[in-house]
């Protein structure tokens, strides 16, 4: 297959790809660390065969049906079921494999197709090209293989070398299946992530909702500012007990603001009254985000900042399938003035790791990178969602490490919910990191042993030490 | 000439120098297809032979004159007219193509000096080298041609394989030389733009003589709001019916908000008064791309944006010279809130085509390609103005590919005024995007088969499906 | 050493590097041209031998000083002094220079690290690699060359090959050092520039001190508005007295605006009251910058404009060690509206020269190219601190030469304090300068007569035009 050249990512000037080449064998074989991701612990915990190849594959991939949509292709078409609960157009997952494979040609030059091409021939062992003619044979390949104990979530977990993988929770989450993994003695270590965005959320529907849920959890009811903060420190620490070692935060812009207690505290009467604004949702969460900070320091938990994603964009699509279907589109971030209070306030935290994620490429060079260069505490994400890609990959490193080094970034995080692309995106990333680093011996910035340290470090290493994995 | 070696705009690197080669040679001689330009329909239906070579290529060239006026040289002395009907300081067409030969050097390394190159060698078939000393001769060479019936604008049309031409013109044209050109069967298809946006500009002072031009080509007076929109659709008629297949819309900011239609007829009735402020204009034009795109959604005209510049930016030479003199600045521009109203309103139309074209690149990978991979009906148009370059354009490919992949992008517009340009413009893109497109292959990321799909694709197809020219 | 291969930073593509070699044989021993920088005069003056490799090379580098932080490592602990005088953690020269050797990897693929092994090798002769064991003896390699007369800083001036070299200077600044200097008939021409910020921002809690000290070096007191644009007229003239061809302006935001004269006095009166906001001082420096343009079309002094800094980001460093400890970090900037009342007043000055440096790449191609690209006054300055890099430099001339050309930019400007660095800095830029035109004549797109001429351009010739030290 086209994508699966053994020499795939790397540039064809010849020094370059034989550097490249010699880094990448340093890295290939180390194990999996992949410490964010949005995996389903329950598939794991219950460890039951996968059901076909369209709803493992397509269905929940946001990325394949977002493209696919943008050329025309109805969501129904696909698989996708209404909020409503009509049944969708159609339901057939031969046929929406066939749309897919007639549609292959959309995700040319895509990392879709890169980690698609990837999951077909390594994971599925597939060896001839997705087309509209193979599409019938190379879904029965795999649904064949489906069926077998091979390829039950638990075993694949063991063959993709997955050392740590750490699943995406809410803060209400009953933790069930990751208690079940833990009596399992699995090779692999599966830790939650504390994300308790929708607590934060006071202006939303769902919010009051969501108070009920942590209540239920944590057990002990939520009527003040006080009482939410207390079920938070709480449920962290199971989360801990649990095996966490990070939480998790998803804002469309990070500021970050400490509020006086009596303003918290009034913030959350109003929510409570089903009063709270958008601006007081903005205002309550950057309080919150100082919060988890103070709380980070104490604990030890590793706290992720993610900044910029609209959620939703499409109102129609929103509407009929739920949130997350595809609509969710970037906006400019500010990050100088917005972490501002937070870094000044923890920054300097000896055990504090704060690791940022953005999906404005402008605040690499001009505002990440110096930030994370100057403040012990913060760390730089992985380029994330979009920017998780070939070209994307080789902007990060080229506008970030000149200012930052490579030791104030946080090695690659795979972030995917589709379990079976997780070994293709950590190849994808191992290649391009040989691959820039490959040019810088090549132009002798730096030498081979310096290299080989950082290509390890950029695969293993710093996402171990990042995480506190280690 | 040094812009003219065979493999110019290819990487040096022998993989993808040879891979560019192959796929540049498949698409060198595709016919033109130029779906957004401003070359002046008078002159083609004309066919008068073009007076002489200064006052054919440096004169109305805003990119020539720029720059030679940020190094000091007057625009007078290039032959520009000063407003108050003043001679300009210098109107022998020898001597200002002497200065131009002069000041040669200030063009190294921009697209001006590529598309001009390529223009004297292939166009007027110039074998030697402008400098100063070779200023004359190339001079009388040009001149000579100029002449013959072979240089004549419809006998250029021809000779540069142009299928499809489109110009761009006010929405009061009276397309008489579109009529004109229609009855003339020439080889070529040139048809006219539906270009507003004059109309829309109620707070500028030519806005009530722009809507008197209206009322005399669309006959009946105009009073309201309600008189506005029947005009315009009654225009937008008469340009399909002479065979127009797109609209264009140029915008400081890309705001989109429906008003209603009581605020739309007030601010209609303020301008009239002669009243409407700066705020007053920017929500019209806000909710007119709203009745642009239902209006489109209609009558299947595609619907191009054009966002960011800021115009006449250098008030004296706006004052002196009159405007677009070279003083359009870009500004930061915001697409992912300012479209989120006409895309959530017309963006799963399914015939719907809207082309959204930027002058900041920091808006291809966080906001554009996002929304492309996500609307049906919106696609990216080519890299524009300042952006169309080498460099611009590999920029281009590398932000916005991976996201949206080419079939969400519209393919090449030459977006040009200087008629002799337009090969070398496509000629440009084409060698452009078949490097692109052989650094993909040379890295494993695509087959050469795919490589010569997209190619061709980039080139011709994606232009004639975009703008619905098929 | 690494950083040593003499076609560093040169892409291994055999066409480009002959070419990038070519061009570079070249630049290599032309002068250093250095029109703007932090050395400081009282060393060169006073001529005395550096103390310790520590405090030479690495206590006053914030750009080393900021990374160590950032790993965890205290200020304290690399001999920096804290405010309140209390002795640093650290001040043996030799334990701050073995700490800054364990952790020399944190440089890797940095340009300090690029600089640094320029400095260690090329100026003090040290043929290992540093690192923990070579620590001591490479210290005891540079102590003991430190006490030669050869690296006396006059010496060194010498031997750097330095024509010219602009200091950066207070506007209060007595220029004795610069008095002394120019009695010296060094082989070199020191000359200051003049940098009045610290006058201009009128909330800051030393302005007052400051005006004090301009009133005791321009002799006169100063209660008025009038007299402070009187003394910053008179200062001037002394600094071109003593050989300055250049003013310097900080600003956070590039904001100009011209105020009334009774506004301007009003906003001097509330600053001399001690009650001026945050507000005024932008106002007021907005005004200031239109002055000192208008000074400067009168006395022919070249404005450089450097906007975009947050200085002292970190409040906690700054409490205890003072400003400019690393804590400084870009944030996003505008130009397009900012200096459009500067630019419509004097941009078309002819003897005016304004060289506006930016933190905001994503201004390079949007807002500073074509504003560069059109007024004739405007020069683009060299990518500033963060982007002085091989990277940062490529981003550059990739993003601003295709609107721009070269004509319209600055040369290099190394920016620095630490002395031992300019010939590090102008080598690189000239390595670099010379492998992006290889490229370019790789790719056909000029002929190496071109990129001859502009290599010598970029390496020495627009740095003295643009800063008139012809």
């Amino acid at each position: 297959m086209t994508g699966h050249h053994e020499d795939r990512y790397f540039d064809s000037d010849p020094v370059i790809r034989r550097h490249a080449r010699a880094l990448y064998e340093e890295t290939r074989a180390l194990p999996i660390v992949s410490p964010h991701g949005h995996v389903d612990a329950a598939v794991l915990a219950r460890n039951e065969a996968f059901v076909d190849p369209a709803s493992l594959i397509i269905t929940p991939d946001h990325y394949i049906l977002r493209m696919l949509y943008s050329r025309g292709i109805p969501l129904e078409s696909m698989g996708v079921v209404p909020l409503d609960g009509a049944p969708p157009a159609e339901h057939d997952p031969r046929r929406i494999w066939q749309t897919f494979a007639d549609n292959w040609r959309l995700f040319r030059a895509t990392p879709t197709r890169a980690w698609l091409e990837y999951e077909l021939r390594d994971v599925f062992g597939v060896e001839r090209e997705l087309d509209s003619d193979s599409a019938q044979p190379v879904y029965d390949e795999i649904a064949e293989k489906l069926g077998s104990p091979e390829f039950r979530p638990q075993a694949l977990l063991e063959r993709f070398n997955i050392e740590v993988l750490a699943t995406t929770d809410a803060a209400t989450d009953s933790l069930e299946h990751h208690r079940a993994l833990g009596a399992m003695n699995l090779g692999s270590r599966v830790v939650p992530t504390f994300r308790p965005d929708a607590l934060f959320q006071i202006a939303a529907p769902g919010w009051r909702e969501e108070v009920a849920r942590l209540e239920r959890v944590s057990g002990g009811s939520i009527g003040s500012y006080d009482d939410l903060m207390k079920s938070l420190a709480r449920r962290r620490a199971e989360f801990r007990a649990m095996g966490a070692t990070a939480t998790d935060h998803g804002v469309l812009s990070p500021q970050t603001e400490r509020l006086a207690d009596s303003e918290a505290e009034s913030l959350f009467d109003k929510a409570h009254r089903g009063e709270a604004s958008e601006d007081d949702q903005s205002r309550f969460e950057a309080h919150l985000l100082m919060e988890m900070a103070r709380m980070s320091v104490d604990d030890g938990l590793v706290m992720q900042l993610h900044a910029g994603a609209m959620r939703d964009h499409n109102d129609m699509v929103r509407r009929r399938f739920g949130p997350h279907r595809g609509g969710d589109i970037p906006v400019a971030a500010e990050f100088t003035r917005n972490l501002r209070p937070l870094l000044n306030e923890y920054g300097h935290e000896p055990q504090f790791h704060f690791i940022v994620f953005t999906l404005d490429e402008s605040t690499y060079s001009r505002e990440l990178a110096p930030l994370a260069g100057h403040y012990p505490a913060m760390l730089l994400g992985a380029p994330w969602w979009f920017h998780d890609s070939v070209e994307g990959m080789m902007r990060f490193r080229r506008q970030v490490t000149e200012t930052a080094g490579i030791e104030n970034t946080a090695g690659f995080t795979d972030d995917t919910r589709a379990f079976c692309s997780i070994p293709a995106r950590h190849d994808l990333a191992r290649r391009v990191d040989a691959n820039y680093l490959a040019g810088l011996v090549a132009r002798h910035v730096i030498g081979m042993n310096d290299a080989s340290d950082m290509a390890r470090d950029l695969a293993y290493g710093l996402a171990k030490r990042a995480y506190k994995l280690t």
